[in-house]
């Protein structure tokens, strides 16, 4: 089933005519409404009547985390604050928290988006939706509550921890669709095999996974303890949430909601828009919010967009799965490299766990990476020698991987400290800020 | 304001005829849908004719957490489960746990009810909510959200936990209405004291508090604390969540919301119903609810109840702050206990923290009772004549409010574990069970 058959099977050309419309109106409102867009506009002298096609977009300057922090809490706000409804943010960790307020429309939308995305994965009214993802300012919950509201799903708002009653509920209840962040699944499949569950006697249909990068062999690994298909779910707090984009079923890309969000790849260096299919930044532009539309974020996140049309019948533009941050990629001896890269490696090797830490150091001037990987149970009450094969043979595939060398330590099962939300993956030590 | 003049100010006639006409509705209802009932009334030769007047009632049976329990997990639905959107359930500390199924219209409802509540309270648009009640399983961070949506405040979902950042969230989006169980306000305002936060200096304008059982006292001394008035909101999971009583800036009494609840006070050992102003347990029937209406449900929450006018011009009746639970209650050496009474003789006196715990032990076949109470900061610098003094006075109070002799031991600030969400307020040691 297609959520919205109007708009995710309209043609190109009808999707552009209705882009455009969207974005001048946007361009318009926060060029009348908010300040930080009428003064940094007018620096750069450009005015809402030079929006006269799609391409004129990048005239304009992006918006930045940065900018959001400065505004700090109500700074980018497009309507009076009477008129938000709602206020979600992030947690802060790295500097001033970053504020996304929402009028009573825009949570409307949000929960269109992910009532889309819900029903790429095959969900409908039948369905009973365990959504792990926590409630709160973050917002990976309430983006899937909303959504499944508005299919008439039925919703389990679990949130995130009670990780054995989480596999309770999913037998008792008979849940037929699970939402976690990956490392979250992972962590529940090692409980439920602990606890002998057999997913084979569940009513489990598909998984949908947020809030984190992951590489293609998780999936596959998730799929195959979970036994049943996952779907990626991408979003973020300063858009809007999750739903942004999500998986259908061919899983080949994320189908954007492009009447929502107008995508753009550039060159994170030069902030130069990149062509179709060339990997590079996801910059998104807020077609249709009130309460704080964004004109060309720079989402960090690192992709490319298809514009072919897509086996499931659907037209949207399809980004593929995020493959690194720009920002939280690390720099080694000059090389970018990225989590999900390590993470590919593993994957492809027998007998380890896909649990790992990435610990960057710079003992002598000079970086050296050393990973931490988990063996499996097998292999740790294995003799040495077969254990120094596998170390050697991890070391060759990162390699192969990244083109450095790293260090590989094997420790022991469950060593590594599970994360009930997102996981921590690198572990920087060179204290380069 | 008053959100629903017209049920919230109607005549008790019309109060009555509404409620008759809804309550053979969802007799009928249940007899027809749940198997529970259909059985039980058979068995008891009571039919959905045999309800003609609201007195009536009284020949159905009580329905109790256990019925629920054995019913587990959806064996109470009154409709096909395609029709729950949204499923909460208690915590299952003390046994299978209860679940409570919503459609989309019960939803509705429960935000309508909420929005008479936080009308009550002097809430409108214009107003930033911080809601620190826990969104999950636990019906106290949804109901508030979804009334708050349905008034069109601004709603900050918070959450329990982050506690400082709490602090910081209401000084920097200048929140006017915080919503917290006493016992989490109470911790807030200590850490708030540790910040020198002046309250008067911030926006808060209301409290709503929820989820516990509290003394007048505790209210006072919240109030001071906070320097904003607090109204006690009541509610329960299996009936709906919060929002089923709330009080109005009068604080006498919390309007009980008469078009969805229909309320019986009874003599908990005998089960008869009691007069207008007599104290007894508190009996509950859903009367329009679609997802899982229950019948004369059991609370074990003792109170009174009026049907006088209100000053503030509601005619919706009124139930007195809960003064204690029929099952909490503990009864020592034959005499009921309810931890409010001990709370109540606290807050009479100086120099003392309203923390404290009560430790019921059974040495030598006689039950004796010990409370721990934290000692201000300056009583604890103090010399120990006037900690035995004051170690007097308190259990001087304690036995002119519970008539029995208890052990008074006065603790070091802070030394008494806080909670984030309910405190545990008795350790009984018996082992009765």
């Amino acid at each position: 089933m297609i959520w919205n058959k109007k708009i995710e099977c309209a043609s190109r050309e009808e999707i552009k005519e209705l882009q455009l419309v969207k974005l001048q109106k946007t361009i318009k409102n926060v060029f009348d409404n908010v300040p930080y867009y009428s003064k940094k506009y007018t620096e750069y002298e450009i005015y809402p009547e030079d929006i006269e096609t799609l391409k004129d977009i990048e005239k304009l300057p992006f918006t930045t985390k940065d900018d959001l922090r400065e505004s700090y809490p109500f700074g980018m706000f497009a309507v009076d604050r009477k008129k938000i409804i709602e206020v979600h943010s992030s947690s802060g960790t790295t500097g001033k928290p970053v504020v996304s307020g929402y009028t009573s429309k825009d949570i409307e939308n949000w929960g269109e988006v992910i009532a889309r995305g819900l029903t790429m994965m095959g969900a409908d009214d039948e369905d009973i939706i365990q959504n792990t993802h926590g409630y709160g300012l973050f917002t990976g919950g309430f983006g899937v509550h909303y959504g499944s509201h508005k299919i008439g799903a039925t919703i389990i708002p679990i949130s995130t921890g009670q990780s054995r009653r989480q596999i309770e509920i999913m037998k008792d209840f008979g849940t037929s669709i699970m939402i976690f962040t990956p490392s979250y699944g992972m962590y529940l499949a090692e409980l439920a095999e602990e606890e002998n569950v057999d997913f084979n006697n569940l009513n489990l249909k598909a998984i949908g996974f947020g809030a984190e990068i992951w590489t293609d062999e998780m999936r596959k690994s998730i799929e195959k303890r979970f036994k049943a298909p996952a779907y990626n779910i991408y979003g973020l707090t300063e858009l809007m949430g999750p739903g942004v984009a999500v998986e259908c079923k061919i899983q080949e890309g994320l189908h954007l909601q492009e009447d929502f969000f107008y995508p753009e790849i550039i060159d994170s260096e030069s902030g130069n828009t990149l062509n179709e299919g060339t990997e590079g930044e996801l910059v998104l532009t807020n077609l249709e919010r009130e309460g704080m539309p964004l004109i060309r974020f720079r989402t960090k996140d690192i992709t490319t967009i298809s514009y072919a049309e897509c086996e499931c019948g659907r037209n949207t533009a399809r980004i593929e799965r995020i493959t690194g941050r720009s920002d939280d990629m690390i720099k080694v001896k000059g090389v970018a490299v990225f989590p999900s890269q390590i993470e590919k490696a593993l994957l492809k090797i027998d007998n380890i766990e896909p649990h790992y830490q990435i610990i960057v150091t710079r003992p002598h001037l000079m970086d050296e990476i050393e990973v931490k990987v988990e063996a499996s149970q097998n292999l740790f009450s294995d003799d040495v020698k077969e254990m120094i094969n596998i170390k050697q043979k991890i070391e060759d595939y990162i390699f192969n991987e990244i083109g450095l060398r790293v260090k590989v330590s094997l420790v022991s099962p469950k060593s590594i400290p599970r994360s009930e939300g997102k996981a921590v993956r690198v572990i920087d030590k060179r204290n380069l800020h």
